[in-house]
């Protein structure tokens, strides 16, 4: 795996919250992942696969984050992570991955999509069986952050 | 979605734990999935995706159950739900869809597997974004219960 294809998931989470939520987002330095748990209030998770590559990718919001891009998105006035907010986050996991794909193709991965699964709750112990490194990446929009992790092995 | 989709990983389920830990599971019956919510202490979850088709498997375990479970596989004494435990959990998830691949294949569902993730906690609120059913099978084992949950969609 190169370090490079979280760049179409960076790319594609800036697009898909300008376009669905009017929203700016900032993207900070890449890391590598080095905990067991949620970041977030709320993530959403998404399994990649094909024949020769697995993976996922998480995208973790603060509460602030979430209402206010989803309150952009809906033209409406959440004020906490309920199930309409959660299955909102259902749909930026997939819309961001689905607007990820074009560029992970042009890197040489081609990648199918599960259905996003939402874990609600900051510290939520999970372990995600990836091969290699982790890689995630900070945002910052004016509501709050939020981030994208990432993970995609070859078995080539 | 035909609701036989289910029987191989019933068959997977059974199979794997009498491989790998000598246990046998005996399954109840299979229901539709109503709540928003893991049933057990551990739960591990995995993508499931091909062109034409995308869903997910989840395997939950009581804490009783996956220790008995993991304890066997393994011939070590854990007490807790640890790393090494949720590992476990990873690889049982791996080695069950592997498994009732070929069973899916024989109903017509060609799959791909995304990495298995794993969430600990009980009654963590999860939310999958199935547009059909999600079915659930509960088993019983001499340490305690686990429950299958799982769900297909045909985009064709």
């Amino acid at each position: 795996m190169r370090a490079d294809f979280i760049n179409p998931f960076i790319a594609a989470a800036k697009n898909v919250l300008a376009t669905m939520a009017n929203t700016t987002a900032e993207a900070g330095k890449p890391g590598l992942k080095t905990d067991r748990c949620t970041w977030g209030d709320v993530t959403g998770v998404i399994g990649l696969c094909s024949p020769g590559t697995s993976g996922s990718m998480l995208l973790s919001f603060s509460k602030g984050a979430i209402l206010s891009v989803v309150n952009q998105m809906l033209g409406e006035e959440h004020d906490s992570i309920n199930e309409e907010v959660a299955d909102a986050v259902g749909e930026l996991t997939n819309m961001i991955t689905g607007a990820a794909k074009n560029g992970l193709i042009e890197k040489g991965y081609k990648i199918d999509m599960a259905i996003p699964i939402i874990i609600q709750g900051k510290n939520v112990q999970i372990t995600q069986i990836a091969n290699g490194p982790i890689l995630t990446v900070p945002f910052t929009i004016p509501g709050g952050c939020f981030v994208v992790e990432a993970n995609l092995v070859d078995h080539k």
